[in-house]
């Protein structure tokens, strides 16, 4: 089968070697050429355009944002060769991923939306989540590939965008937890009850799992650096998910809130540092501790 | 040991009655005489008054709220024989928490407060995390009854209201939790994604435990009854989460809005239905779903 | 007819000074002495305890908040000579008005709530706004007093407890403005615009009056002192808003947040400036500016 | 002069006739015909075309929102006759003044933003108050026609977004006091006040001037007809506010809050009605009045 990998990130060059590992053949492209020559060693083939690499039977591209995709994805991949399933990796908006379907959809291709949860080791592991939508013949299409790079595949229906809002949903609800630990450490704290005391008590007892224990020690420990996830980005997809929303006339008051202390970071030259330590210490600095 | 029991609500019967299955004597007093009658049978002694109660070496109370310990417990514990340990296990304010070590601490006792983390099913198997603050010396001379009633004590330090404080936090993270899966699910459905689709990819994935996945499954359902917690009793916790900040200068936002759509929620007259659903289906209410 | 007044802060003393200058006879008293030593001169009757002016056919008092008044007000009105008018011209909870016009309606006695709206200069020249509620037929009783003070008596209803709301109502919309402004402003200065700009062009279109123009020019230019009101004193009134809303049911969002924003003040050691400037300007702080 | 005329609205047909009937000469155009016929009875041209009203030495236009600026007049005013001023009285968004002003920049024309305060009547009695920013010589040379239009012209800077920022500014005060109107309508409401009765008071003293009063009526009287300015406008107003402060970082919680309500008004199907009746009576309906 003849594949195409666009976007060659930490996240897309650990899932492009997860499909070079499982024996499959693809051909590369990113806009700086080192990843795709690293990839080369592994036995992919590097491209000059990103249209080379729209001219396969399934392409992935996972690029960083709305901006890019649109600047890359819609030039490089219309005209189209009719038939070609695309997956879309990226966190973008439903809205462009509406617009992505229709006019894929309109030259005879398919259009999947496929963004995961995971950091750059799990996707190295396979173990990543697959949020899915498009149309379900094409996602069968793929699903072999899908599930050489995650542990599962969720299906969110026909159409693509709701993939796209499952996974903002998601980083919105990462975002909430984040703020209202930050909150409790607020409150904790005018007692002398640590941040680290309380954040252990949290994700030992009712909220176990990464999300609190992680960012627990992230706020606990007030690791600005390294940003695993910039501040900005975070601002991104929680704007992101506020937009999705407003489309749907629903009010995500917690959503604002995040988003307006979110601001007041970028204002105080937060925005490259490490956005749960941002968001969550936040709350601890408006206590004054 | 002299060991006084005041307060036999459902938790308070299933502790009470984990303390006499170990083989503790227990003398009982409850406002309503029928579950000291029920504890009779397996050994308690019922008493008259709470003020016999306070007559032990040991006395546990786990009333209702503020105003019922006010009512009760500093009624019936003054004046008290030197040297009587009290814990309190009640989610109450620490402003009324510092009232009575600091009443109890005159008079020669010791005053811990030891809220607990858990339902009565949790309760009856031993298994609640207790939240313990007071006098090092005074816990541990408990310690061996709280090793009978739970499976953790968690110490957050010498000064009572320091525990009453961590369980506040503990509660508004429930109730931070429930308001942020609310409106994802006000997101999500917007895009024809069900809430149930939704919470289990989150339960599964990034948050597993008891909480996402109990919520999750009240909120899709729309479970306002059973009212295993109702909402003005999570309006009360919140409330009572929202005044103890106050006192140290920490603003809540999250906490803030979550008063706010209970208050309006009460004004719906949903005061006795169950918070979570209350409380999760109100953000989805407000997009129109 | 036999008067006596309590409480000769700046704004008691202007009241007293009113009433003296129409040719009341006044019998006074102040915690600290020499308020009313100076209204001795101008022929009001010190006199040593609060409980002997209130042996008297009218009682104004006028004290800062609700501990006073439950200190000193309570223990001095009571047991009362029945027929005696008080009239209480503080900002304090309607809880607290409901208890008063209880305690002394039982004595036999009239409770009339007059908070006022204007500062100790309009107080001396007689142009208060009196907000008042309480029995009709009481406040015609001294409404001839009243008219001496004020330019006008807005009547609320028989319920004492209904002018402290209403008076609350107006400090809020107050610190809503303050709060609004301040956001505009924070707007307005990420393009240059200066604040000053902004706020002529408000009240000198839209929004005319004292408050957008007063406070404009404290936000404008960051005049943190004097404190006319201060920052303390204006959360304190925000919460007293948000109880009286709490004990009905009414969410009041923006009441949340100024509150927030004071939480976040007090942490930061305003307490004692201005409370227009540090609310102002805190929304403009918060945007970097 | 040649001066040409694009949008005649309410608000455009009406400073239209007003610039007619200081004698000047207008050539007009409008997507429907109807008002461009009605206004050649006063003198003015009618055009078949946008473009041709733009061949002018000023032409002022007043359409609806962002996307139909776009869609006419940069379509219209481009490859333009250098030397036009282009006077630009809608309500748009300051992102899209930086644009038009970049584009008729490099073409060697002039760029204004004029939005303005005031309703239809207003203008047609030339009573507007006029926020306007471009270049001060630009707006010298158009400054007699904008002395036709309104009482008073506001200048805001050299750079045309800056008075699109200001009505912005403005439209969002308006917003934010409504939505403390409804707060404290429900207060009030929850201890038997009218909000006619609060309104009343604060109108007539600390809240002069035509907003609260006229607000104050329509939130009283809960008038959801006639809508003189939609409720889906009042959103799409605050959400250009909005979008304006984060792009300079700035947080604007007012604003959120009041976003969230009207995405829940629009949810409930209120789109069409009156923005202030619609706004303020969400705050009441919240505490169940």
């Amino acid at each position: 089968m003849r594949i195409g990998f666009i976007g060659l990130g930490n996240m897309g060059s650990a899932i492009a070697a997860r499909l070079l590992g499982a024996g499959h053949r693809l051909r590369v492209w990113n806009r700086s050429s080192e990843p795709a020559q690293r990839l080369a060693t592994a036995g992919a083939e590097p491209l000059a355009t990103a249209r080379e690499a729209c001219a396969a039977e399934v392409v992935f591209s996972i690029l960083s944002d709305d901006r890019t995709v649109r600047d890359v994805l819609l030039e490089a991949a219309l005209p189209a060769e009719p038939g070609t399933v695309h997956v879309n990796m990226a966190t973008i908006s439903p809205e462009l991923s509406d617009e992505l379907a229709a006019r894929l959809g309109a030259a005879g291709c398919s259009y999947i939306a496929a963004p995961v949860l995971g950091r750059p080791d799990v996707a190295a592991a396979g173990k990543l989540n697959i949020l899915a939508a498009g149309p379900a013949a094409a996602i069968e299409r793929v699903q072999g590939l899908l599930d050489v790079i995650g542990q599962k595949t969720w299906r969110f229906g026909e159409r693509a965008a709701q993939a796209n809002v499952a996974k903002l949903a998601v980083n919105f609800m990462l975002a909430a937890a984040i703020e209202s630990m930050g909150e409790a450490a607020a409150l904790a704290g005018g007692y002398g009850i640590e941040p680290a005391t309380l954040f252990a008590l949290l994700s030992q007892t009712l909220f176990p799992g990464p999300v609190y224990e992680g960012y627990g020690r992230v706020i606990a420990e007030s690791r600005f650096e390294p940003a695993g996830f910039k501040a900005r980005l975070g601002l991104k997809d929680v704007r992101l998910a506020l937009a999705a929303a407003e489309a749907v006339n629903a009010p995500m008051p917690v959503g604002s809130l995040v988003r307006d202390s979110m601001l007041e970071a970028l204002a105080r030259g937060q925005s490259e540092q490490e956005f749960g330590a941002v968001l969550g210490r936040a709350a601890i600095r408006r206590a004054g501790r």
